[in-house]
């Protein structure tokens, strides 16, 4: 009888996509107006997904006090008001698109939820583009 | 060729959190706010999934005024502007969690649908906290 | 060149609608199904807007940060995770109606922020449900 | 190392629910008031979710942009501000239930993508009204 | 102490802007897509808002319920599921653009309700375009 | 006969609050997180609304689709995808707060736009931090 309990987060961030080895003509082409020298940035939803089995005495699969806690803790504090490329370390050699941060998001809670808990992540980047990692 | 529908209903109810074997300060522990000992309450919003083969006539999986009418008879008329501790029998001895929420509403409705259709239920118990429950 | 700053913060709680000096049945046909003698409840959603210059130095016309804080501190700390009519005193002898609730926010406010800026409160009941209150 | 990424468009259209061969009376008693002879309309949400490996250069499953554009080119461009069923073809003889909406929009969207991503799609009729469609 | 409260509800309706004396370019040429001969249409959201004083011993300024029935009987059983231009009266003659349409709800209302009780209307066409209007 | 006619328009931008004649310390003590030396971003929705008489023969104040071109040409393609601070010129020399942006903009539009309409402008900064501008 398995339930999946749901947490939505945010974090607005700066970003810029961008390949290292490329030209700034290169990068334009490909990422277009993403790959801004300056920077540009997005309110960002984060919702993080559990799935397992209720107790049987608090009828909780996880607290949800304690799973948005634990977002705070380990994504939101080090990812709110920042610039991914600049202040975050997973993305200092890594490109910051939507499908990177929720696989670096997925990769961070893994290790802080008991493993008898399937994990998903959904990460908004605006209201109309968003992605979704159930993990490896 | 398989196709999923989905109606979203809502339903306005006071709910407490809490064992009735435990001490106010045990329950405090474990749920926090959520054991307010003169309740406190929600705007729940319900999504039902229905997934089938639509009919060669009409199109339809299933038809989306009925089951809206379904949802009504069985369950909001049931549960809206209601105290789900006090009032609703499901929850006099079962804490009315968001996952027993939707484990109690779907029970409720395997029982009134073809069981050629697949069912799912979500809840959320705010745009923040949401369940998934897609049965045994 | 008076610019309007809006904060929106929320509230779960529980009420019920009545008048102490009428009858169950009277109380029933006045307010219906709100009026349910076990309470139900809300996601409440507020909005506060003051409406003043910007200072020259920090381009701001109220700090959000700081407008956040005395929401907290003087309305969703007492009212979340609440049953209005029981425990939060303002509603011992006052229907706890969305009017009502706007209009005593707005009172609570207008003490702790200076009189050169003008106060506006929004409350939403349901998304569908919702009141202005501007003040006196 | 699978990733969803999802990008939602919308069109506004008019349309009428009804089976050629069936009386009047009949399409009112099965489709009620969606079946009024002069039309009625909605504002269309389209969800277009691609499931793939992330590029190792990019970082992208699919250019957000390019999905855009081509969700513009083959389906918005030809629906929106439309009837269904007198000006878009692939409803002249097929009933634009939600349902039909969600498949033929998969099955013109499927010739249009690589075959190793996964395609799904999802119809919001209203905002408690979709259907969702993986695909056969 | 003057309160306004507001109520919103929807209908789904089928539209077509053309002016009749102008020809079918001219009609294109000033109305764009909105002028498909076929007709197109919306999830109207409508916002009716009324301001006055609390009623001393309901704490109501009009009743919710009350409103939502009013607004029922009076527009959405009218407008809901039809095609303004050709099945609602007000509009075989006008323009059915939003403006037209919160010019016409205002009317209609205005006549059912307390002169006392000022009355402002909001029509959303889109989440994106939307008109107010508060009356003469 | 006014009525106010409404369009809501995005940009994705990042920025940063600062004042350049005081010390880093000073920045982050009166803007916190905001002043984060490497930018952070956001969202931004743009509401802009223009009240006057609806035009006798369009029944248009406005056109939204004109209105929607002049919003892109001249605020959004300028800010979409930029650096407040490092891209947008009016911001060279002014605190990009939500009360400054919401101020640039109404300048900008106030000259492009015939005088017998009134502008407003609405800036939402995230969901619950928002600010409006009437202008002088």
């Amino acid at each position: 009888m398995k339930v999946t309990i749901c947490r939505k987060e945010h974090f607005n961030a700066a970003h810029r996509l961008y390949h290292p080895d490329w030209s700034l003509e290169k990068n334009q082409q490909v990422f277009g107006k993403c790959s801004n020298v300056n920077y540009h940035g997005h309110n960002y939803e984060l919702v993080v997904k559990l799935t397992g089995e209720p107790d049987a005495q608090t009828g909780y699969v996880y607290d949800m006090k304690k799973l948005s806690d634990l977002i705070h803790e380990n994504i939101t504090n080090r990812f709110d008001h920042k610039n991914l490329n600049l202040d975050v370390e997973e993305f200092f050699h890594l490109n910051p698109t939507a499908e990177n941060i929720a696989i670096v998001i997925w990769n961070i809670l893994r290790n802080k939820i008991d493993k008898n808990l399937d994990l998903k992540v959904i990460v908004y980047e605006t209201e109309r583009n968003f992605v979704e990692y159930p993990g490896r």
